[in-house]
């Protein structure tokens, strides 16, 4: 017997993480499963940016650099996401994107590791991992890439001691596989290797603990489950062990060890800040500050409780009520080796997506034939599971999303 | 007989671009004399960011990526941008930072010469443009820096048939020197190299026709003289006969020709979006389009003939009224040589600036003698001018600016 409305209703009033939902501006009607892609506006963002661009910029024009913190926003916002990741003060920065910030730390392992000439990534990644390591590749002599789903199936099969540097999703973006941080950076070490996680889909959605994982490096996004903003700035971890000697060759004045002594040769930064590069976009760095207010309110024990259930209850409905229609679940059934999202995979995934979203549920589709569903615990619910879930069921039952309207391909987000 | 501040304001009475001034929020009591650093904030931004926001992000969610045209701001606003500095529609993007630009454009550049191993540059530019060109030379195998000032006086001096690009400001940021763009762009193609321009003194301060030159790249800034908004994203100039053959190595998702396909290789863009690398901050690249806007109704011809006299009004006042002070004029004083600034230099240019500052006249400094105001035509006005020097010549003749307060060093912007 599928769980009711009403259960799913008696499950959100007693969500310990209810209240959070009520700093979120969230549109009326819609159901949004794409906090993975986009994340809910704070309502204290609004008054964030007000004062940022109305008084700071406005009224105190180039004086703001110092006097309202914008020169150092990108370290004390790094601090601040370092304690959601498991990471220490100083280790972590808040700039530029994560495809310039993968670029930057390839090269940075690459330095660290001058005899090694592979790097391993996943074939099935988010292509832009692919891609900066295809940059990095050509800007780095002889080195080679080496892909997961190409030259073999597992990781940790092909991280071996000719590798200098693993590039590695703790969450895949399609299938929602949450991979062991400290398994597999544990197996990249005893090969001599380094590893960069890529946080994009986990940063914010479950515990991290880079520093428990004996972690090397790792990316990430605030876009996402953070709530920054569209286009936010992307993050840099880099572990204190490392910060002394590692360099990276996108070398700009933010990075200088004294960027205001316009000094004729490069001298990096001693800490974290040698990740930097040009100056950054202050109103958009600045919207990342009140999502991490937020999640400073947060325990991020009781959001992966939540998430997971959150989860678990759309599986069970989707299989439950829809059996028949050709779904197939492609994210671990497993909650504990699941991120904060589930996907689905059917033939005429395009359409089903575009009438979804036509009836307000507002998911996801990933070529070339996944539907996928994020769950952002701090806004969504479980009658917000209930009702999504209901409203597929109408469409798969009627049959509606054979409309031609559906079928139709547009820039897909 | 110095002209009256009665004189000035006559003058500006007299000023074709007087109405642009009510589109910009100006704190009141300030003489801004640093919109070459930081430009002033165009009113309309307000509300261009209140809806983005407010309305595009926390109303419309992901959905804006497309329906509010996020995905295609970049080369929006580049084609905007454009009309400002001689180039065609689809050869300027908005993207990224001035730095990181540079980096990418130096490569572009390298991989269209690739028989040569020599990169150009200027010893006295603006630091990031030089340790961008280190970046690059780290990266690129062979690849040595000759750099005017270092390895001899005059940059058509180092050009010669070993030289793959060279790496020119179109206005010193410190000397305020424009340099003759068509000159120096035949020197060198005649010597088979290629250029990169930095506009970042020079766009929106006056005219600039990178194809009337023939120019093969650019790069520059949208919030000095564009008045974007703290950080706002740098730009891309690259000429439509080098987009076919062209690449740079921050190959990145939003560069690749079909972003959306998540093809596992990297393929680039036809045109020029092959410059763009990751995701972009919307909120502050949203922030440059009003401000496009006020460009667009403005005349450039205008705003150089106003800039120059402004620039003209200062050195003169100055130099009658604050003679035997010990400043040196820094800038050329033909100002069809001169960007929109003026610089003069003084062996305690730090204090008397700070003096300057705390008697709200805001102009900057830049190691290790030099003061530095610019002149944006369409908010500075001719009795600003007037005034700023009126309080110069009160800070020296009382010789304030002794005060142990106005020595003390922090960060300087």
């Amino acid at each position: 017997m599928p769980m009711s409305l009403e259960d799913a209703q008696a499950l959100d009033a007693a969500d310990p993480l209810r209240g959070f939902r009520s700093q979120f501006q969230l549109p009326d009607g819609f159901i949004y499963l794409d906090g993975n892609s986009l994340g809910a506006a704070p309502k204290a963002t609004f008054d964030e940016i007000d004062q940022a661009m109305r008084h700071e910029w406005a009224e105190d024009l180039i004086t703001s650099w110092n006097k309202a913190g914008w020169f150092s926003l990108v370290t004390e916002l790094g601090d601040q996401l370092a304690k959601l990741i498991g990471a220490g003060a100083g280790e972590v920065v808040v700039c530029d994107t994560v495809s310039t910030n993968i670029f930057k730390l390839l090269h940075a392992a690459l330095g660290l590791r001058p005899d090694r000439k592979v790097i391993v990534g996943e074939g099935h990644c988010f292509p832009t991992d692919l891609y900066m390591s295809e940059g990095v590749a050509a800007t780095a002599s002889g080195v080679q890439l080496r892909m997961q789903g190409v030259d073999g199936d597992r990781l940790e099969d092909l991280i071996d001691d000719t590798v200098a540097v693993a590039l590695i999703n703790h969450v895949d973006y399609r299938t929602g596989e949450l991979r062991d941080m400290a398994a597999l950076t544990k197996i990249a070490h005893d090969a001599g290797a380094l590893v960069i996680w890529d946080l994009c889909h986990s940063a914010g959605a479950l515990p991290v603990d880079l520093n428990g994982a004996e972690a090397d490096f790792a990316v990430g996004c605030t876009y996402k489950y953070l709530n920054g903003g569209p286009g936010a700035p992307g993050f840099i971890f880099a572990a204190q062990r490392h910060l002394a000697e590692v360099t990276q060759p996108l070398s700009g004045w933010w990075g200088h060890a004294a960027p205001f002594a316009f000094e004729r040769g490069y001298r990096g930064d001693a800490g974290i800040r040698k990740f930097l590069c040009g100056t950054q976009p202050i109103l958009s760095l600045r919207a990342v500050k009140p999502a991490l207010d937020i999640f400073s309110q947060a325990d991020m024990g009781a959001l992966r409780t939540k998430s997971q259930a959150l989860g678990n209850l759309f599986i069970d409905l989707v299989e439950e009520r829809c059996a028949g229609h050709g779904l197939s679940l492609t994210c671990p059934r497993d909650a504990d080796r699941r991120g904060s999202q589930v996907s689905f995979s059917h033939e005429e995934a395009y359409a089903i997506l575009q009438a979804l979203i036509a009836d307000d549920v507002i998911g996801d589709f990933r070529a070339p034939n996944v539907m996928r569903f994020g769950f952002a615990p701090l806004y969504v619910g479980y009658a917000d599971v209930w009702r999504a879930v209901d409203r597929l069921v109408h469409i798969l039952e009627s049959g509606i999303w054979q409309n031609e309207r559906f079928h139709q391909r547009g820039a897909v987000t």
